[in-house]
């Protein structure tokens, strides 16, 4: 009875789930803007869930890898140089986290200007990997 | 050991947690729309977690009840009549779910117009009942 207790114990331990943690949401954002500086919106779009969907403002949400490359594709056409500055991770399970944060970007064309806003991902556990499962923002800092 | 495993699994089965239902959320969404309506601000906020995250279009994220009852009375001397429809419930764990919908209001002012929009909910399980931790959305359906 004994040995089974601890071998239980051992499983919990070892079993136990990775919850999510900032750095690796740090990482997949990282691999983000790398791919949408290097118009690689396939790239992009494979770091989120098969079934993901993006909310952007101003038109319908898309769902699915095909649909968000297009969208991304469609908005570096307008502008550039986005970065992320995540403020908050919360597990919310052991395959998914809730991310809170800022972004900028530049519009391109005659009188560039800079926008903020500020975002909110729910991020899903796929195998090893951390992918974003929705991707929701707006204006506004 | 039989009996052992036997409670194991009684215990199991007893404790499963339940995950979000669409219907709990739309009661849920049904009380935040009726508060509005009334203009029962702490009311909407009660509908939150204690510490939730809100992210007006065009403005600062607002955290906690107080901020967000502020902002829901703000927003009512400009807009009337929301309305939300929930399009997915998608349970991320016993105790947190993602709600993706729509939504459509009504300015107010000398030409009233409709607004539509979508939004992204992230609930989660505060004793029995379900509450908004995070609430974004923009305009576009």
């Amino acid at each position: 009875m004994r040995k089974l207790v601890t071998t239980f114990a051992l499983l919990i331990v070892l079993g136990a789930p990775a919850y999510a943690q900032k750095a690796e949401i740090d990482a997949v954002n990282a691999k983000w803007i790398e791919f949408f500086n290097k118009g690689d919106f396939a790239g992009v779009a494979s770091l989120y869930t098969e079934d993901a969907t993006a909310f952007p403002p101003g038109a319908a949400m898309v769902k699915g890898r095909a649909a968000i490359a297009e969208l991304w594709k469609g908005m570096a056409e307008q502008v550039s140089d986005p970065r992320l500055t995540t403020l908050d991770v919360k597990p919310l399970g052991p395959a998914a986290a809730r991310e809170i944060g800022t972004f900028s970007l530049k519009t391109k064309g005659a009188t560039p200007k800079e926008v903020t806003g500020k975002y909110v991902v729910v991020w899903e556990k796929v195998g090893n990997d951390w992918k974003l499962s929705s991707d929701i923002w707006n204006d506004g800092k």
